[in-house]
């Protein structure tokens, strides 16, 4: 099964077969077993599959193609407002308004996300992340009605794979290993681990397309930007405050 | 496979079999097969195994006493600080000192970190997840010795298991699937949504034992209580501001 992790590849191109009822339950289902913070679980998930939705979703997801070919769109939501509203009609006062419920319920959301891969790749789908999710949040709670408690964190595109790409580069494992305590990386040993990945073809090519000088420039220049960082940065913060998770 | 995943328990009381380097390695490595925001790795993992150091850990999880008992603990952190410093010394420049990328670097080690738990279990180990992780990320920090851009974001025990606890109860698929849009809860939905739960006799007995009238009592008023939250809410701003995150 481990071998089955390590076999993970994002899968951008889908085949038109649906997923049946039967298998969507039951990668739903194998999500709702993931742990969640006081077994409260204080998430949601969009099953989107209604193609005029994706198309209102894909701008949000910056148009990639993937949203309105593949067969099935999960969002995935913290959500205090199913638990906030039992509460309430139990006599009992939540205290769930503040950025620590927030942080809170998007970890519930994120493990139960995963546990939804890992299922839906067992059953021979594939899927993608779009972490343009916390992005455009406010754009994806209009589309799909979230209420007030309800902020989308990240998106899954699922569907039958119609490309078998190659697995992608990871960093060494002690790149990201760190062991007893933190141990600071030196300069060298950040030239030794990025060595090889700035060594694919791939990449080389990323940064002659981009006219840049290097790897990381491609990171800082192109694709993730202090402006754009910043942009989304308020305007993610600002969902949080719309719905209601900085009353602190 | 999906059973597997559907087998999850969280395991409290472990054997004193250690881990051995082999599987500790190959855990780790599934977890780094996960997807994160654009291959960009930011995450770290901080694999104790040092006893004087659990001992150290062991408040900030409330002292639990899996902390000191398991063989294993795993610390996930939110890790910015390595690519930072690759991008310096290649001469990009990093705009990853905002919410957003906080954001963008805790999506990507909870991925890391139920996938490890996935791998862990398929090797007959058990795991348990400390939610208290967030709550005194600034104590964690001092103790693994955190530079600033990595916030610890969840905690995991891991060791064989000692006990074979039954599975914990779970509400309704559709009390956690919306199909295409959100549908908002009625009171009478939130009823029936929670009735199984109220009805289970280990609850019955929480709400007995803390002298609370009813089961949502419990979390407000004695499990996730606002002035906890609150606190905790005020805590883990102030360290995200402390760590470079809130630069916008």
């Amino acid at each position: 099964m481990t071998t089955n992790l390590n076999q993970h590849r994002s899968i951008r191109k889908y085949k038109d077969t649906p997923i049946s009822e039967e298998m969507l339950s039951e990668i739903l289902y194998a999500g709702t077993r993931a742990s969640t913070t006081g077994n409260m679980q204080v998430y949601s998930i969009i099953a989107t599959r209604d193609n005029e939705i994706k198309a209102e979703l894909s701008p949000c997801h910056f148009n990639q193609p993937m949203i309105k070919e593949a067969p099935l769109v999960l969002t995935f939501c913290a959500d205090f407002n199913r638990f906030n509203k039992w509460c309430q009609q139990n006599d009992a006062k939540p205290g769930y308004d503040n950025f620590l419920s927030f942080i809170t319920a998007a970890i519930d959301a994120l493990l139960v996300a995963q546990n939804v891969c890992i299922a839906a790749e067992n059953e021979g789908l594939g899927i993608c992340y779009l972490g343009t999710t916390i992005y455009t949040a406010e754009k994806i709670i209009e589309i799909l009605d979230l209420p007030p408690g309800v902020v989308p964190i990240t998106t899954l595109t699922l569907g039958y794979p119609d490309e078998a790409p190659p697995l992608t580069d990871r960093l060494p494992l002690d790149a990201v290993v760190h062991y007893e305590k933190y141990t600071d990386y030196s300069k060298e040993k950040i030239d030794e681990l990025y060595s090889e990945k700035e060594k694919l073809e791939s990449n080389k090519q990323f940064i002659e397309e981009n006219g840049v000088k290097n790897l990381a420039q491609v990171f800082t220049d192109v694709r993730y930007k202090k402006g754009d960082n910043v942009a989304f940065s308020n305007a993610l913060l600002e969902v949080l405050k719309k719905q209601g998770f900085m009353e602190q």
